[in-house]
């Protein structure tokens, strides 16, 4: 029996599938944010149930954090792990989405259908396409392709703080020939890709205090410092007129690309106006000197992800506020160190203070970036399996995101990672109005099968 | 018969006073914020019962924001205007007071009884110390010193959108010979005070926007251009490294100091160190070319009042936002032209946009500085009664914060106006923890007995 059959079932039970993954997406699981505790509780034990169902032995393991959802399958052939994320990011600013982001619906749109609401595409409706398919499987097989493993996390929104202790506890149980860990995306919307460089992140929060309380800008103004003065000189320091990033050492052991992959990538002839386009803009930002497809995918970078002090409500208040924030991020590269960056960042800060200012930190975490052995032939038949279900061959790309559990595997348990994803260019994921094409998850099922039949 | 009757009088009323302004700071009226609208609207009713209740024909008065409190009293000798306001600041951050801000009461404190509320200084219990000699003075003389009319305003914190147009409109009713305004402070907490120089007041709210929506910064960072990075560079370049404005034109017809005025400020000894020291600082942040003296009364300044954008709740979020804001004031001295400031400044920032960036404003008003005729014999008279009352002779000083009021009276009615108030430095308004000395509160009383009994 050719995997054409399990392919046959999956198209008939399309619907079916929809309909569990929006029961998935109505619950808010918003990790950052403690108020939704009990919601990332209900969105495990949903998945426990809805493993369960097809015969999977799952369960809800609990975490200083988030609970883990750990499922084994099968006995023979290689043994694979599956990774995915239930949990979601937050949905402000709530004003600027066209519906209830936790109300999700099948939208008809002039591009074809897309599922609606917050985690469609990030990461519920990625990780429901391998269950899908593992769950067809077992429908026509009767049996499991392979000895399989699912580990789902909960926290990968918010830093995961509890995964690393978990796989370490739990080694010889992860501890797999392969891990499939599904999200990502296509290239340009279009193209099937495993993605084999993932830049590392960095997170810090930064809290500049000047006078130890909020003052009145009439009285003290022109005399007291500012804090967001001061804050704003920092930001607007972080990066040179040419787009380099100003820490020192920062670009300290970042590689050339090697000119094969230079190559490659030239010759995917990225449309960074088109990409730009989309989200309303036209001129890369980066490094004046580098290619844009090695802005996104290649070299660190540096953004400031938010930045608040002072009187933001309604009208006008003349204050001069006693403190000043921003959350600030760093994308790393392999050979870059996130320590020392993390030492450098600091002290370079330090370094611009002016009398009176205090600066105060919060660690948001740091992982390094890597890269995949993409010499194992479950690389190739990976390849192969995609390319056939979307008619276009598939291609190793990088990432300009940070999936810190890629490198986890490969450091504490020795497991090789593959990141095949389905998501689009367009998925506004982290933004309002996120959705997840039809296209992308049906045809996301399909891919998982192919993948499964070719590798096993 | 002295004023000596009516100061005793004040004395016994001192705690019926006291009680008459908790009531009035237990109303919400803060103006800016739209929610409290109808504590606004409570306000002006609390005080024109007030002023009715010892014989003033007082009215409120509906303008398009908040209303107007206008009343009269008495025919002959000079007619003088009191101006005060009713309306306060916003009460955020609340978990910085040590008591619900509009739960006001009477602390005992190491330096003496203080009222604790916000409001307190600025400006009820200031207003109060008007309305309060004037009821004194009433009881023990059973008649009015003279014709005075109140105009006490709604929207002082919020600028005052409808004050211009009233009095215009009310021009002739309004016009009197001085107008007598409690929104000021002694020099230093212990040197009673009538302001003579006052800064104006430029208000803009500036947004950046560059993607059109929020983004990833996994998959947009280091290509596409981020508010915040545009905002921080803006906000960065408003001062040079010596703590000058950097907006062309701004020093524009700023006259220095004259040799007496400089001369009187330098005798005043005024102690910076103790002056930052109370809020956690140390060195005089603005133009390091001035006195400390100067940077907050007689040189322009420019702060930003509040900045936001991107995420800023717990944990953390890899947004690249779409939009970055800030509300940024500038203090202005005689000789500026705050539209000609306003046109140069927006143009200078328009000036710094990168590509696919924009700047959309709001304009939250604008006001010219103003300086008092202190050659009007009522001037003497006033520091002559001040001087009296606390024991310690008083100045004609400069202040930071604006009171376009002032202003006002002398473009639109001709009508010259005396800024006499008794707030204190640490007085915390527009802070949490907001306070007012009983002593500021009785002393003021007795000191507009005076002030009354001298100049009619």
């Amino acid at each position: 029996m050719s995997v054409d059959a399990i392919l046959t079932r999956i198209d008939q039970e399309l619907p079916a599938a929809t309909e569990r993954l929006l029961e998935l997406l109505r619950i808010k699981s918003i990790s950052t944010d403690p108020a939704f505790k009990a919601d990332c509780d209900a969105a495990a034990d949903w998945l426990v149930a809805n493993l369960q169902e097809f015969g999977v032995e799952a369960e809800k393991r609990q975490t200083p954090g988030h609970p883990m959802v750990v499922g084994h399958v099968g006995d023979g052939g290689p043994h694979l792990l599956f990774y995915g994320h239930y949990d979601v990011q937050p949905v402000d600013p709530l004003n600027l989405w066209d519906r209830d982001p936790f109300d999700p619906q099948v939208e008809d749109t002039p591009a074809g259908q897309v599922i609606r609401g917050r985690g469609a595409s990030d990461d519920k409706g990625q990780l429901m396409t391998f269950i899908e398919a593992l769950r067809a499987w077992k429908a026509v097989k009767g049996d499991w392709p392979c000895r399989i493993t699912f580990f789902l996390e909960g926290e990968e929104e918010s830093g995961s703080p509890s995964l690393v202790p978990f796989m370490k506890e739990n080694a010889e149980e992860l501890k797999t020939d392969l891990a499939l860990i599904c999200d990502t995306g296509l290239f340009e919307s279009r193209t099937p890709a495993i993605v084999t460089m993932l830049r590392g992140l960095l997170g810090e929060e930064l809290t500049i205090t000047a006078p130890d309380k909020d003052l009145h800008s009439g009285m003290y103004g022109g005399i007291a410092i500012n804090p967001i003065r001061v804050l704003s000189r920092i930001v607007a320091s972080l990066h040179d007129d040419q787009g380099h990033i100003t820490v020192p050492e920062f670009y300290d052991g970042v590689q050339e690309l090697p000119d094969e992959i230079e190559a490659q990538w030239q010759g995917l002839a990225f449309d960074h106006a088109g990409f730009l386009g989309d989200v309303g803009l036209s001129t890369p930002a980066g490094e004046q000197d580098r290619m844009p497809i090695e802005m996104i995918w290649s070299r660190p970078t540096c953004d400031v992800n938010g930045i608040w002090g002072g009187y933001n409500g309604d009208g006008f208040k003349t204050v001069l506020p006693s403190m000043a924030h921003a959350k600030i991020s760093f994308r790393l590269v392999a050979g870059q160190d996130p320590h020392a960056i993390r030492a450098s960042f600091r002290a370079m800060v330090e370094g611009m203070l002016p009398p009176d200012c205090t600066a105060t930190w919060k660690d948001h975490g740091a992982s390094s970036a890597s890269s995949a052995a993409t010499d194992a032939p479950a690389f190739d038949a990976a390849r192969r399996a995609l390319s056939e279900e979307w008619g276009i061959p598939a291609a190793y790309v990088g990432c300009g995101g940070s999936i810190p559990i890629a490198g986890h595997f490969q450091k504490i348990l020795g497991t090789e990672p593959m990141l095949v994803g389905f998501g689009k260019d367009n998925d506004q994921i982290h933004s309002p109005n996120e959705k997840y094409d039809m296209e992308s998850f049906h045809k996301g099922i399909r891919s998982w099968a192919r993948i499964l039949d070719a590798i096993t």
